[in-house]
């Protein structure tokens, strides 16, 4: 069985549950066993990480950028067979995916990270001179990574953005590995343990636990010792451990599910109707549709060109290769959704057919619903069936636009493609203020797969998308702050604050509010 | 019966229940009934509030602000009656605090809202010219706002800083009162509706419901058409509300309570032992008690000066008047906690006895507990006795302080006293860092009662103190933030952002995080 990652070593499991990767292009085990870890494999990763806050908490924020940056430097040496393993347990293409786009990203969003915990601007330093008050987000304690199935490295509870934000932040991570891909989880964790040891991290800063069950999540996430959480993955998980969370008043910062409306407006469906079944059909299937950011709704309005758009869309459904899901429970919840769309008034346009037994996958579906039949059911048919697989809803008239908008749950995008003509504007300026509200990122004329790690990206959105609006999961150095406490120092004596609220800006690197304004510069040069 | 403000108007509630105000100096109901609302009443503003926000979700910051100012105006009209109803209702003195401090610190908080209404920096609007992705935190959406009994104008429910924040941020507010101060919260609604009126403000902006029960106040603050709350109060009621509104996934912004604990270190002792009893015996009893920031515990090193200042706190509390409790229920819960102080394993220095029967009061009370007893029982030793009482804990040695530390439970503030000639510096620097996760504000030198209202407050602190330590309820612009959502803008078209993300600068007075650098300017000058 092989071993977990837990203060500073590779030690076994003192359980004896174990499960095996499976290869989802052939439905084939392979590898090692690795260990289902009973709860107490968990309390000794957090003490371990409550020990190691005890260390680093008072540390400056360049040696966490010094273990990120190694840490970077050793995935890199590891980066073929990374990708490699990822293939083989994900069957996400090597190329154009994990070796061209996901793990560049992965490696870009720790040095991106490593840049700001260095820089500190993240803290928002905030000084008040007068009045001897100063305050800026400090670090909030041990965190707990859970890491979704779809993103083997940008997401990685061991490498990703949540990752990569806890840490960047100075905060001890406990990683609960997704059970989907846990060889590539154990290459990320020897990079990163080789990095820890490299830059003298203490020993339970990073730590991997591969698998638990709920129940032992649940303790993890409440737990006297744990300050916060991250987590990427399904609703009904991620609500289990919200909960424990909630209830212990520990942040727990989720991305539970989203569906992704795309309105597509009458004039610009005229002007482009081809172009944009080929851009919606290719954004629906990137990645065989496991995309957090996956387009799963499409509003059209009634009418011949509808049905044009959807025939059109069928069309390359049909002709689009039928990639391979994720794992046998993808599938599964997958033909599940499409069974729940359909129940909920949804019908089959193309696809819910079962393709290739020798691997996991499901054709290519595309369902659609009448408008009146979504009001009917709005929850019911905003099923997420996570894949390959989208619903159409073919809205009735203008008005119908904007009441469907208003049923729709809290989500991470919203994309309004329209005339540039101006022939849709009235109608644009009647659905953006409700979607406005319901979604964390707004689109024009683009679909909404791409997650640019941005200063300005929010990739987040109201529950049940995630469970705080105010916070996103990408984009540097916001999702840092999801990890800090506000920490307010008054009249505390200028040798005890720490360097990046003392008059004197260290490195003049970071930017702090002092008296009103923003400036890299000391206190007495501000005034 | 009282008529509620609901969708503009002063109209009767549906219900038939009632209550009235109680003078505490005199133990006698006095005044109109006002209505404990049933549900229609609570889904009557529902209802108005989403309407209102339909309205005002796309207004710039400056209509937030002229309502706020022209409020801020009307109720200083009505000063005089405001406060002489406040002292009447809470028995808080009118001088030097409801005349003095607290109603010119309601108008400061209303109209430094107004002013980051107006200015907008508090959205932290942030621009990735490059990739074009905009994001700013726009409003939430209807706020519920639950106001304290401690602080009848500046914590208010229809004018405090909760009100001023959510109203500020774009929101609009559902007020309920406190039941212990109805008439001082009607005569700001009528100040609120007539500014609401005078500035175009939609109908159901700004509505009050004057008191509700736990299962109404748990509907509201889930419901799908409100957004968030700001609650103050007891942690019983706030963590039924709590409960439900994180089922629901709506931020629930809450300060339940806070023992404070103050250090005073060996070496300050010695050198001013008199001084330090004065400043704590004066900041435990102001307000009789009855601040979120009371130094609740005092932790000292055993020995001889230990039971000196214990005496010459006791002389202190003996010698001091006696203040009026805000009610009968903060009486009832000062005897409780006192009894339960005692249970856990505290003794009476001086106090614990009924002293006059006419008004709600009881005598200054001050408790003491050795470090052991402490730690065998320290949940039940930090039991709040909110009032005029006050534990202290004699500490063991210098090893203990940092033991105990480790045991107290979050708290808004945490003040170490030390010397200024290093004698204490060892042992700060082995406290602090504890103590420095535990407490939203960490002080020197300093008695914790005072919470200005600067930019760089915060008046918060890790759970229970309140429900999420990244948060503060007091400080502009921080406080607004909790009422924002974060909104994205990913290829928006210039002429469709808001004006504060359009490459000009409204006005130029708003700081915007342009391409990784702080600037009012517009985007091409700050390329």
């Amino acid at each position: 069985m092989h071993p977990l990652l837990i203060n500073g070593e590779w030690r076994p499991s003192q359980g004896k549950a174990t499960f095996r990767a499976v290869n989802p292009a052939k439905r084939q085990p392979f590898g090692e066993e690795f260990p289902i870890s009973p709860w107490e494999d968990v309390e000794e990763a957090l003490v371990a990480a409550d020990r190691a806050f005890d260390q680093v908490k008072t540390w400056p924020g360049a040696r966490f950028a010094d273990f990120l940056e190694s840490y970077a430097a050793a995935i890199e040496l590891r980066a073929a067979e990374i990708v490699s393993m990822a293939n083989l347990e994900t069957a996400l293409p090597v190329s154009p995916r994990l070796k061209d786009v996901e793990l560049p990203r992965t490696l870009g969003q720790l040095r991106q990270a490593a840049a700001a915990a260095r820089d500190g601007s993240w803290k928002l330093p905030t000084l008040d001179t007068a009045a001897n008050i100063r305050s800026y987000l400090g670090p909030i304690g041990p965190v707990a990574v859970f890491g979704p199935n779809n993103f083997p490295c940008a997401f990685n509870s061991m490498a990703g953005g949540d990752f990569a934000a806890a840490v960047a932040a100075g905060n001890p991570v406990i990683a609960k590995g997704h059970p989907l891909h846990p060889q590539t989880t154990q290459l990320f964790a020897e990079a990163a343990h080789e990095a820890a040891e490299a830059t003298d991290m203490p020993r339970g800063f990073v730590q991997l636990i591969y698998h638990t069950d709920h129940e032992n999540g649940a303790r993890l996430v409440s737990h006297p010792l744990l300050a916060a959480s991250g987590y990427t993955g399904s609703r009904q998980a991620g609500l289990i451990l919200k909960s424990a969370a909630d209830q212990h008043g520990k942040p727990f910062y989720a991305e539970l599910s989203s569906v992704n409306p795309v309105y597509i407006l009458p004039g610009v469906l005229e002007e482009k109707l081809d172009a944009l079944a080929a851009e919606f059909a290719t954004s629906a299937l990137m990645g065989t549709g496991q995309f957090c950011t996956n387009p799963g709704v499409v509003l059209l309005k009634k009418g011949p060109l509808a049905e044009k758009f959807i025939s059109a869309v069928a069309t390359k459904f049909g002709e689009a290769p039928v990639g391979t899901l994720l794992g046998e429970s993808t599938e599964v919840h997958l033909r599940a959704g499409i069974v729940a769309l359909q129940r909920a008034g949804a019908t089959i346009v193309t696809g819910n057919k079962p393709v290739d037994n020798s691997r996991y996958c499901y054709s290519n579906t595309l369902l659609k619903v009448a408008g009146n039949d979504f009001l009917a059911d709005p929850i019911g048919l905003q099923t997420e069936a996570f894949g390959n697989a989208a619903l159409i809803i073919v809205v009735e008239d203008d008005e119908q636009f904007v009441e469907i908008t208003r049923h729709i749950e809290g989500s991470l995008t919203g994309c309004v493609y329209s005339s540039t003509n101006g022939r849709d504007d009235a109608l644009y300026e009647q659905i953006e203020p409700v979607l406005r509200q319901k979604v964390g990122r707004l689109l024009n004329d683009k679909m909404p797969t791409g997650v640019a790690v941005s200063p300005a990206m929010n990739h987040g959105g109201p529950f049940p998308a995630t469970c705080h609006p105010g916070f996103t999961a990408v984009g540097i150095p916001a999702s840092l702050r999801r990890f800090g406490m506000l920490q307010c120092y008054d009249n505390v004596r200028a040798d005890r604050l720490p360097p990046l609220l003392r008059n004197e800006n260290p490195g003049q690197t970071a930017w702090r509010l002092i008296d009103g304004k923003w400036t890299q510069a000391d206190v007495n040069a501000a005034r």
